[in-house]
């Protein structure tokens, strides 16, 4: 069968409210500064769907900085790979700081976050090694693991006892093909806040040989006493082989970077895939970069102003009943019982009639009959955000309830 | 055995060069604005390794457009995904624009080429599904190839013949599995300069069914009576059925786009993993996008620019009896006989003595024994460059050629 037929009549898990839904509840334009309110449709919101932590996408001095450095390198400077023509000594400068930061030897500063990671999980498995990993992982993590031609094993999201079973079984097989065991989570997991159990896993060390990958993208910036993520947070810097975060949530960039000894930053420097044959990070994510670092350091009032919003919007949803499952981060979700079609209805709802702007989760990332409203703080929002959006929910859980949203809607 | 260990004792192809090459050979500092004279090691060197193609990267419009664009929106805008929350209209402007110059229905705009490359083949593909592919592909084909669990088969570089061999077995696995086939192949290939073979792969569709995916990042921009690639050069634009062009290249910038008819377009913003679940191209690139396609556009000159030096540079090396391989655009491949260490020695003295900084390219990427010295002419080089660099080649030439750098550098 033609590949195009195909897919035209097959277009996915998404792809099918693409006439339903495109331009609001899938690719909606939020216009304006990135901050507590935007535009939506014409008309303000407060916004809870955008990784912008600690507020620094508009932060002035970030501003500034991202201003003067394109304005004195333009957004092409550096071309090509770091390998070939692509290194500058602001990406050396920037990769000494994130690694001092988060407690680590040495750094790699990457292109983008979700092919560096696809690449690093390629590059550092053999086709002797296995390959364990959260089934909750984000999809770049998956990615990676799906480009290994050895053995893969999902355990249950954050289950000690059935990661222990997938060590046993990988322990087996290693101690036949003579490969290693990379285990794979997250810091913080993005879509239900649960934090990983890094320090369980780590005790694991005692009784089985493998090493650890991070993804930390949620947890950098926003967790641990100086903001340097979940290492901090549990205690467990040194026992985390290797660290990894993007740029695209409490950094308010794109790039990312990964953080462990040098001979492993040494090595993925020069094996992974996705940057040796591709363009470096541009200055202005470098410079700009540095400049958002500085302020995570010197002001922590930025990261306990996010957790007074978070600890106000959670403690206030919690306080009227609502199920956040076991968030344990900035990440805040609301379950609620419906199907797509009234959560479509109650998330317009939201934006139309109380000016709320939150994203939707559905089947089948969550089982059917959950929705999930996920919703995001940051530090540029206030406490008048929260009670806005406090009220508005119970305006709508109300109508939810009642099954008012039932049948409003239909693809 | 240990991941960690082995792959300290087992550094890579390229990682073995660390320790001797670092700063130099490998992740070497072009300092000073993107152009034909930047800054290595202290001193003005003629520069002939990045892709800047149309000279756009520092034109004069690009750096105005480039700086107002983050003065009025930073760097961060917009956050999360196109599907969630960055979407703007000026993306989808920039879609329009550039379907519009390529003859297409429709395109999409993506974050970054390499990791849009994999994903889009991943997305297209199914078990059953055949992959054909030209063995000298880049590594993100190569890559989103891998990603496929159904059967792949590489066809000998540009070899039509051993194309065919390979549609005679995909179809008959087709025939069994009910899938397709999808061909995918580069518009000009970056390493050796060849064009893609478009043209004579399209005639066999009257033989197999088959689709064809290309990636045009060194044509973009280059070839065509307008700039608009492989399509337009060898008169084919309508049969490519998915058109691909980084914009890191003649762009100047980062991020991507893919162009077909609307409905593939469709299927691809809904089911590209790297675009589903990771940032939107920030804004920043896609003014500059636009600005850079106005360039393009509206001003054939720099074109004709490129292609003066283009064939001031080639001609001149070929007058001189150096071997350029096949090459059929701007690309310019020197070949040498010597082994690794001898290209480095003549590499150094090129920049040492000559100021002409060219990438050198050696075994396992071409076969031992073979040097290539890989140069991209560009509009924003001159007559003096190409006669620096002529003479320069002459020099260190005939040095080789009497054995002068054997032995000079050893590992």
């Amino acid at each position: 069968m033609d590949i195009f037929s195909r897919i035209v009549n097959q277009p996915g898990p998404l792809g099918k409210y693409a006439d339903f839904g495109e331009g609001y509840f899938v690719f909606p334009e939020l216009e304006g500064d990135i901050g507590s309110r935007m535009t939506f449709n014409g008309r303000e919101v407060v916004v809870w769907s955008v990784n912008n932590y600690l507020g620094l996408a508009n932060h002035p001095e970030v501003r500034k900085a991202d201003a003067q450095s394109v304005k004195d390198w333009g957004l092409a400077y550096p071309m090509g790979s770091r390998l070939m023509s692509g290194q500058t000594s602001q990406h050396a400068k920037l990769e000494k700081e994130l690694a001092d930061f988060v407690g680590k030897e040495s750094a790699f500063l990457v292109n983008f976050g979700y092919q560096s990671m696809v690449s690093a999980i390629d590059a550092l498995l053999s086709r002797r090694d296995v390959a364990i990993y959260d089934d909750g992982s984000h999809a770049c993590i998956v990615d990676g693991v799906r480009l290994h031609v050895g053995k893969r094993f999902a355990y249950q999201h954050n289950d000690i006892d059935n990661l222990v079973t997938q060590l046993e079984r990988a322990t087996a097989i290693t101690e036949k093909t003579g490969g290693g065991i990379l285990v794979i989570t997250e810091g913080v997991f993005g879509m239900q806040g649960e934090q990983g159990r890094i320090k369980e896993i780590l005790e694991l060390k005692e009784r089985y040989d493998f090493r650890i990958l991070v993804d930390d993208a949620h947890g950098f910036g926003t967790i641990g006493k100086t903001g340097a993520g979940v290492g901090e947070e549990q205690g467990v810097t040194e026992g985390i082989d290797l660290y990894f975060s993007t740029f695209a949530k409490s950094m308010a960039g794109i790039g990312a970077f990964f953080a462990a000894d040098k001979e492993v930053i040494r090595y993925l420097k020069y094996n992974a895939r996705s940057q040796v044959f591709a363009k470096s990070l541009p200055m202005g994510y470098v410079e700009g970069g540095l400049k958002r670092l500085e302020l995570i350091r010197k002001h922590p009032e930025l990261k306990e102003k996010l957790w007074d919003i978070v600890n106000q919007l959670q403690s206030g949803l919690r306080d009227r009943g609502y199920n956040l499952g076991n968030t344990e981060s900035c990440v805040t979700p609301v379950f609620m019982k419906g199907d797509t079609m009234e959560a479509c209805a109650m998330v317009k709802d939201l934006r139309e009639e109380h000016g709320i702007f939150c994203s939707i989760v559905v089947y089948p990332v969550v089982p059917k009959g959950v929705i999930l409203l996920r919703l995001i703080p940051t530090a540029a929002h206030t406490s008048e955000d929260v009670e806005l959006t406090l009220d508005a929910f119970d305006a709508v859980k109300e109508k939810l309830d009642k099954g008012e949203y039932k049948g409003k809607m239909t693809v």
